[in-house]
This record gives C-alpha cells, sequence and structure tokens, in this order.
C-alpha cells in the first residue's frame, strides 16, 4: 500500500469497524467536522480494536509500552456533519518493520466519507525503540 | 467575589493580559467560537499570567507541584467569531483558602465577551494536598 | 438549586444518563482527562437527551433554533482517566425562566466524579431570543 | 514533491513563519503533544501566513469561498512538550492543479519537530469547485 492513505474503500476488506457520532464541539463554521476532529476518532477506533483483540491499550500503556504515533495521513473525500453516525473500519496494512500501520475507511452508511492511515512506533517510556507488537502479523487483522 | 463566575468588567481591575486569536479549529457550526474552547484560553492566559509573575508553570511542574482545576464557570456573554483577537485579562480572585480561584474577563476591543472563574488545588503527584503558591496572596496580583 | 455545579449526587434522581469513554486525545500531561474535554460530554450527553426525548437537536437547528450556552460550570471532584468508561446523568435543573439549564453528574462505577450545570438560551439564527422549549417544564425530566 | 509529508527541512525554504506555544490542554497522557493537536497549529500558521500576503481568510470566507482539507498528512519526529514554542514554517508546495497544497515545517529552536502537508480546495458554500486563489502560482510564496 502507498504511504499516503490510498486504501482499499470496501468495508469487507477491514476486520473491525467502529462507529463513532460527530459531536456539535467538532464541528467548525463551515456547519462541518472539522479536519482534526478526525483523528482522535481514528485513535478512538484502534483503542475499540485493540481492545477487541484481546490488546487493551490501557494495560499496553501499564505495561510500559506506548504506540507513538509517528505519521498521520487523513484523505477527506466527504464532508462529515453534526450528529452524523459514521463507521470507522480498521486494520492492519503494513508488512511488518521497525514501525507498524493501521489504515482505515469511515463511512456513513454507505457513503465512503473519509480513508486514512496512521504509522506507529512501539516506544518505551524513555522513548527507546521496541519490538512492534505481534499481532501485526496476524493474518486475520489485514486489511485485504 | 460569589463562586459562579461574576467578576468586575472593568479590565484595569485585573494585572495582567493575555491576547489569543480564535482559530478555525475553535469555532463550531454555528459559526461561533464553540464554548468548550474559552476553557484553554484562559489555562492559556493563567500559564502566561504565572510566566510574567516569575512562575512558570512548566517548572512548577518540574517540582512536582500541579495546580489541579477542581471548578471552572464561565458565563458567556457575547459570541466571539473566527479571528477575533481577544483579550484574556486575570488576576487572582479569592482571599486563600485550602483553594485558590482566579477570575477572568475575555474582551474584543471594548466590548465584554465573557467573564470567568478557575478553582484550583495545589497538589502533588500523588494527588496529595500541598499549600497554595504565595503569590496568592499577593495584593498586587489580584483582582480589584 | 444554587447557580454553581451544586447538584444531587444521585443517579436516581436524574431521568436520563449516557456513557462516554476517555479518549487519549482528552488526556493531559498530568495523566488525566483534561479539564476541557469535559464540555463536549455533557453536550454529548445533552444531544442523547434531547434525541431520547424526541427532541433531536440536529432537528431542532434545521428549524432555525439554537441552544446557545450562556453559562457553564463544571466541579470537578475525581479525575478520570484515558479509557474510563463515565455514566454522564442529566436532567432539567431550574424553574422554566428566560433561560433554561440542565444538571449533570459523572460517575465511574458507584464513584461521583464530577457534577456539572449549563445554562442555555433558545435564540434564532440572528441572536434574538425565543421562548424555551417546552420539555422544560415537564416535571418527568427534572432532576429530583 | 511527494504526496506525503516529506519536504525541505532547512528553514530558510519556506517563505513565512508562524510561532505556537504547546498549550497544556494540548498534551497527553504520554506527556507530549497529542498527534491531534498539529492540525490546529498548522491552521492557524496557515490563516497568518494568508493574512500577512494580504489574503485573510476571514475576508476569503465573507467573499463565500472556503479553502477545504482534502488531505492532510504529518510526519512526527521529536515529540513536542508542554509550553514549547515552535516555529511553523509554511511554504505554497505544489505546482497549481485542481486543489493546491501548503507544506510546513516545525522546529523548536534548531531542531526539526515535524513536516507536514496539507492539500486543499477552493468551494463555494454549496461545495462547488472554484479556481484555487491567484497566490499559489506566485514564485516567492513556494516552497523551495
Amino acid at each position: 500500500m502507498p504511504r499516503d492513505a490510498t486504501t482499499t474503500v470496501s468495508p469487507d476488506d477491514y476486520p473491525f469497524a467502529h462507529r463513532v457520532r460527530v459531536r456539535f464541539a467538532e464541528t467548525d463554521a463551515m456547519a462541518i467536522a472539522h479536519h482534526a476532529s478526525y483523528l482522535p476518532w481514528l485513535e478512538e477506533a484502534r483503542v475499540a480494536f485493540l481492545r477487541a483483540i484481546g490488546y487493551p491499550y490501557a494495560s499496553i500503556r501499564a505495561d510500559g509500552l506506548d504506540f507513538a504515533v509517528v505519521e498521520a495521513t487523513v484523505r477527506y473525500l466527504r464532508p462529515a456533519r453534526f450528529d452524523d453516525e459514521l463507521a470507522v473500519h480498521v486494520g492492519v496494512a503494513d508488512p511488518p518493520r521497525a514501525t507498524f500501520a493501521l489504515a482505515y475507511l469511515l463511512r456513513r452508511g454507505d457513503e465512503t466519507m473519509a480513508t486514512a492511515r496512521t504509522v506507529h512506533a512501539a516506544v518505551a517510556p524513555d522513548g527507546s525503540a521496541r519490538r512492534p507488537p505481534e499481532f501485526i502479523t496476524d493474518p486475520s487483522l489485514r486489511v485485504r
């Protein structure tokens, strides 16, 4: 997959989906969801995904590990609006390397709203690199 | 001063002022600054105030002290809009107790935009109470 | 009820509850939920409450009405942390006047985490005052 | 320039710089600036850039034009911390097309903190496409 937010827009290609509803606080004076609001949604979906696969992020952090975000890209396709319910589909994106990546597809009903990609590094509290978590090699968690 | 956000709307009554400019990200679909945006402005003004009086918050925190927010009240008088430049006036509000308080006046030019009040407790990293900082007894830093 | 965030801490006194989970984006360097994060939670609970009583906020806005926030107060009792699930209890707080008020109780399990109060004015898009919505006189929606 | 956040890390290559200071509200429980905080900084720098070149965004919007964000990428190189002062360097990035792009370099003193890129479309309030603004063809505003 390329380094930008290009990813499949077929929801069935993702192993997990999480629903968010656009808060009024997340809108802006264009009467749409502000583009910065998407990153916390991706994060919330990521945390829900980790919990669902038995990897709750709070306990990862308690174990002294963090998944630092080293890159984030969002491609905004259609504006989301206040009170919209969005499905955030998520899955592992890249072959394992020093970093790992997740890809995202945001849909409102059948509409593709946005695609996204975040790149993470596993780091210790002192910032030193750790091995990526094992789930990133699990084929069932990958975007097809 | 009462416990709510009632405070003097005369800017000369405050020992310090800090300027903020409304970000587009801080607006909402009513095309005004979202009400939650004000708390980070108060905080930014508070941090600038502490720096100006020789009490930089980063070094307070490095000394193992935090000023936890135990109460916050904002009274919204006029809507602020994207790109507005606001003066956030700030000063010590209350007679010293276990907690201490700051009062705020937000103005756009000569217009009173909002008043606010935050109540803080000095706490150690473990959450235990500490003595309030000495500046809160300094008469020159108080709202008149 | 007084003008500040004093409200009953018995969840049974509220006609409605909404659940939120603390996002990582909502924490701060004290490793707790930042105090400004609470206002969007109150708003999300308010919107869910309005939807539940047949008053979806998106259609209220489509009808040219807004519930402007004219005052907000939060009393922070216990720090909330990343991934905490909180119940936000909400109900109508005040006798009807030109403005109307909602009161909130935030709990994590059986712990009281925070209380809050928001005051609203019904306004037309041009900012002129409108009559408060009728639900605020419904005794079943009031905080006891 | 590639589609991701790859851009020159030499500040002299940018026609404009804007300073931001990391708010406490923008930190997270890793005690660093949360990755979503960067997008409002880029936006604030973009708005300041537009103002500096005689293109104040508020009047652009008053003219019925918006610069919708259609893509955003940030590459996070070093964590920024509370109260850090950052210089956000900004300039036009791409040859004009239907969209236009800006590139960003974030520095703390002499350290490269992050690079970024946002892609915009000029749109009318009804969402229909408009011609990109003329400044994007001005060679003096381009990243070298």
